[in-house]
């Protein structure tokens, strides 16, 4: 097993990686103050694992509510009904509520324990690449709105994150690939040899080679930690963990919740950002294809939905958390493996860029 | 005007009392960083204060939304309309909010703020008298579940508070009632000759005469900031607050949310905690009567619904916020003006303060 630290003084808290931490019951204890636990599944994760994590916490009243599986469900509606379960259960301030899933699961599970009886206690046992590598760690958590994604929400950070890869086992192939998109991420923003590493690893990482998917988990969380470390609430830095979220929130709510994985989104909205990039100067012709063979041999979509135009994408992208005082903010590449943020692009450039990476024909 | 400040170190903010505020229009500036303001108010209050407020703004893009008047809207579903007028007009991360209103509007239009895009700006103008010297001061917000009140929300302070006197001449009686009942919480839990003054002043109070209300007012939150400053997340003497508030959040709920006012409810409260200091042995009957004394002068109802017997007050009780590990903790009065929190009380005496302060016929 591994650990990296978060640190973020007395709110600092340990990513554990490693196999078979599921079956840990010690692994946990510290981090538990009361005798009140609550998973937060969904109805695809609870049959693996549910029984299993409900014993790392056999020393306690543990409770579980399962939510239905999908991004179309992460609205205020379905949080409520974790409200409801903590409610029926009497469950008090010292309670602890654990999010055993995917990233909706960590989202929704952390904003509930962000504003139960105004903040209870948290764990995050993320089960999908992506909620592994990425939405686990960092403590931001929250809901979808019909007008946008993750508009509600809270900086909340949990007491520590438990990534068991055993888990990945019965992940299925299209949200593997989704994971990856959020490691190749972490390439392309400050990483130019991880992103040459992924570029002659990919294959295994889909073939789910457990020492390649290790290695980039800890790389990536590594690196997330970091820049968590550095600005907690997104004010600098963080920023550039945002490459590719204009654009696939964008799309996210445009298909409909749901529809297309976060991962595969994000991986076209990484394509779109390289591409405005390029157009702009920082990237040549060349750097473009690395990102799209790249993203192609994860098996990832790099072509938005045939039906949004420039104008739907601008005014998806209007109400995006990145936009100041109506200029929207993008994180586009300098070069290869170094990200910035600027809004200071031409909107023609950007027009060519969503015109480009239409689909040509309905999806 | 008079200033006090809520010291919370980054945090911290100014409380402004005085009359005719709502047209000054540079008091406010400090505290808005951005270009967008969305006021939040409801339909009782917006007749008779939006346009003048909108003109404190007239520097801004100045939208507002109204909400129904009455406890039985604050609720997650209400609050999504915040969010919903939010997106709409595509306000981002500098934006603020401002509560133009009572106890709920304050406390939903914090919890929005705290919620939209993790966290935004946002300005108290309460125009309740419960509101001015309570529930706008401290940072507590949140909306009510079917199963319990203020269970949903979040520790989030405002920019400043701005306490015009004037709006209490539009104030229903029943509210201005409702008010004195926290204002009177203050007297019994740590200020004896507060209390005294109140036995003389209430009269005044009801008549509303303007020096003896500024005077409750300038009482009350100098008291409230100084809780707020020495335990903002109530770990500790914050805590003391709460007299008769379990009792009172427990007739909320069973009476359906919106039928007593908050006040009423904690009024009834306190006279149930000071029934049980009696029983414990810390009170005599004649502070008893002094209390009950005082909340009649102040119109104010003492007596629970009737049917409310001891099993639905507890099946209430144990969901609120206080209880720890099953055990309801209550705040009591060691004496007059001097209050704790215990949990340290026989259920037997509990329930005879209960069967002795239902009311004895329906209301």
């Amino acid at each position: 097993m591994k650990t990296l630290q978060v640190e973020l003084a007395e709110r600092s808290y340990p990513i554990f990686i490693g196999q078979n931490l599921l079956t840990d019951n010690q692994l946990i204890m510290p981090y538990i103050d009361g005798t009140q636990v609550m998973i937060v599944s969904n109805d695809t994760v609870a049959p693996l694992y549910l029984e299993k994590t409900k014993k790392m916490f056999a020393d306690f009243e543990c409770q579980s509510v399962l939510l239905p599986d999908g991004e179309q469900y992460k609205n205020l509606e379905y949080l409520n009904s974790i409200f409801d379960a903590l409610l029926t259960a009497k469950y008090d301030r010292k309670c602890t509520l654990v999010a055993l899933g995917g990233g909706v699961v960590g989202d929704m599970t952390g904003f509930a324990a962000a504003s139960y009886l105004r903040g209870v206690n948290f764990i995050q046992i993320p089960t999908t690449l992506l909620a592994q590598v990425d939405s686990s760690v960092g403590g931001k958590t929250g809901v979808n709105h019909a007008k946008g994604k993750n508009m509600i929400g809270a900086f909340y950070q949990p007491r520590c994150v438990i990534i068991d890869t055993d888990t990945l086992s019965t992940l299925e192939d299209r949200q593997l690939s989704s994971g990856i998109a959020e490691v190749i991420k972490y390439g392309l923003i400050r990483d130019l040899s991880f992103l040459e590493w992924l570029e002659k690893n990919t294959q295994k990482l889909l073939k789910r080679d457990p020492q390649t998917i290790s290695h980039a988990i800890e790389v990536s969380c590594t690196s997330k930690a970091k820049i968590v470390a550095e600005d907690e609430q997104e004010s600098g830095v963080r920023a550039l963990l945002n490459l590719g979220h204009t654009f696939g929130h964008a799309i996210e709510t445009a298909a409909g919740y749901g529809n297309w994985l976060h991962g595969e989104a994000v991986a076209t909205g990484m394509l779109m950002a390289a591409d405005l990039s390029m157009r702009l100067g920082y990237l040549k012709q060349k750097d473009i294809e690395r990102v799209d063979n790249l993203l192609d041999m994860a098996m990832l979509p790099t072509r938005a939905p045939h039906f949004m135009d420039y104008d739907h994408f601008i005014e998806l992208m209007a109400v995006d958390k990145k936009v100041r005082a109506g200029k929207i903010n993008l994180v586009l590449l300098k070069k290869m493996g170094d990200a910035m943020v600027t809004d200071d692009f031409d909107t023609q450039l950007l027009k060519q860029t969503i015109e480009a990476h239409r689909a040509v024909s309905a999806e």
